[in-house]
């Protein structure tokens, strides 16, 4: 439950307590079914729930015009992981490998030789100059249509290194049940995530059910012209927004042009969108996915020393009112089950 | 009837007649009320009915999920008028006019006291570094939130120098009759146009029942930062997308992500976006609006020695199967009857 909303209780809480009471709290099964069946009975769970009953049911002092309904997630270890590398980082070495016998000059270049070496990493860290020309060799100079088949053949070819399957299988089975659960309560979720926006929209509206339009990334120059008279789009690269940090909520007003009012991210990233969703802004949800889950998916996050990435959004948590999900305690599974395979 | 669609009829002649007469052809009144009731009986309106009727009607060969039904529409000159300037420009002059006492140093500035003289149409024309100047003043260096209260009063008190009639009530009824069409059958209208998107989004909702993530325009940079501990969004100006020309089908990829079937324009400008709608792309529908009509409205699109807007798009019109829509034979009213008013 956010802070904003648990405050808006305490001044309302009569009234609200006797309609949600009235409304079957906490929320009547739509088809017979529980909502969020992948979630243990959790204090994330119950805000989760709460926060959807009391913006959508009528006459609550909380409701929202199914218009103002807008939820905001970053991608990567909020929707699906982003180890042992981020997915699109796993996209770009095995397009290296599979392009590096058509590039011979790539043998002279250090940051291509490392990332083909296996030390992607090592290269991102390296600077963003380096990361940049990873990037281009595998994103820009071709049409966004021969873009789109080249990502496609990706998913339908590539196995995850740790988990043996193809990378759209793994998205976090208890985030697809929060998607669910605020379509069918007429929410429009985005993505807002750092990844690229070409590359998401390949496969987000397969994996979550989100269209293109609905994803927001970050992007490259992109150029129009008639070629032999046919109308194409080439990607030229280069950078024009990075949607990380400070960059989310200038992505949001761009593409939505309205504050969202919940907001699911999982690192220091997506603090100043949770911001943007929830700092007086009544009433707003924030949640932060805290990767604590070392046998089921990854520990990672939350150690300054290791990779760092949720340190001050953590901090920031309690005094935003941001709920946040132990994934090893919250959830009962985190990838959606495969037939015959035990559950993890 | 767009080049593509009259194609595809011809290979399917029988079984679309068929179709289309059990449908009740030209399109059964859904509530009792003809479709498009301001235009003439003309072949652009029954253009514009067939290309709806076909794509929206299960088990035509032209039936279009739900889901690509996308359109595009220009907005000065489309959607409502741009004479005697783009409303826009006319904002930017009584924006000046209205702060002027604030800012002695405007006096040493010669964009700014040429278009303090009226002569807004000599600064634009002398260069993008003067008309983006103008811009800056009125339009930079204030939050998002300080602009949209600006745009706002500006429309609640300002009256077109032609018609005396608020700017929020000239959209042209014709076209929100074709707005109004679409949205019946299941499209989703998309404005793509080179206005500013922050501007346009304060008022496209009430005028055209577009909501701001459905209105594409040029944009500049904005920057997220918390200021005593509250977020805001500062516009910072410069330009990072002119959603003009070659950049419309860029704006189009940029936002929605897949291309459009229908596309609404009047000018060059929007000749790259009907190109990317139409052409190779099936089935597709391109209009153009030509402004005929020097007596309800203006006539002054295609002379290339007066305005030149409209000349090349005009002339590929025929080619390219792009329906023309003749303002002063074609439409019934330009906008919309006021209480008392003869209509024009």
């Amino acid at each position: 439950m956010g802070r904003l909303c648990r405050r808006r209780l305490v001044g309302r809480g009569i009234a609200l307590a006797i309609l949600l009471c009235c409304g079957g709290m906490v929320m009547a099964p739509a088809g017979g079914e529980e909502p969020l069946p992948s979630w243990h009975d959790s204090p994330a769970r119950t805000a989760i729930l709460e926060f959807v009953e009391w913006t959508t049911t009528p006459g609550s002092p909380d409701f929202l015009e199914p218009a103002a309904r807008i939820a905001v997630f970053d991608n990567d270890g909020t929707l699906w992981p982003e180890t042992p590398l981020p997915f699109q980082a796993q996209f770009v070495v095995d397009e290296l490998k599979r392009l590096e016998g058509d590039h011979p000059e790539w043998k002279e270049n250090p940051a291509i030789t490392a990332a083909l070496s296996g030390d992607v990493t090592g290269v991102l860290r390296s600077g963003p100059g380096q990361g940049m020309m990873l990037l281009e060799a595998t994103h820009a100079g071709m049409t966004v249509d021969e873009f789109n088949d080249r990502v496609r053949r990706w998913l339908d070819t590539a196995r995850h290194p740790v988990w043996k399957r193809p990378y759209s299988d793994l998205a976090y089975q208890p985030m697809l049940e929060v998607l669910d659960l605020l379509r069918d309560r007429g929410f429009t979720p985005y993505i807002v995530s750092g990844g690229g926006a070409d590359f998401m929209r390949v496969w987000a509206e397969e994996v979550y059910g989100i269209p293109p339009s609905q994803v927001i990334g970050s992007y490259g120059k992109v150029r129009y012209e008639l070629r032999d008279d046919r109308p194409v789009l080439v990607k030229e690269g280069g950078i024009e927004l990075i949607d990380d940090r400070e960059g989310k909520p200038v992505g949001i007003h761009r593409f939505i042009g309205r504050r969202p009012v919940a907001c699911f991210g999982n690192s220091d990233g997506d603090q100043a969108m949770l911001e943007w969703t929830t700092i007086e802004h009544e009433p707003a949800f924030g949640l932060i996915v805290h990767h604590t889950d070392a046998v089921r998916e990854s520990a990672y996050d939350a150690d300054p020393k290791g990779t760092g990435k949720l340190v001050t959004a953590l901090e920031a948590a309690p005094r935003r009112g941001w709920v946040v999900v132990d994934m090893a305690r919250d959830w009962k599974v985190v990838f959606k089950p495969v037939d015959g395979a035990p559950q993890r």
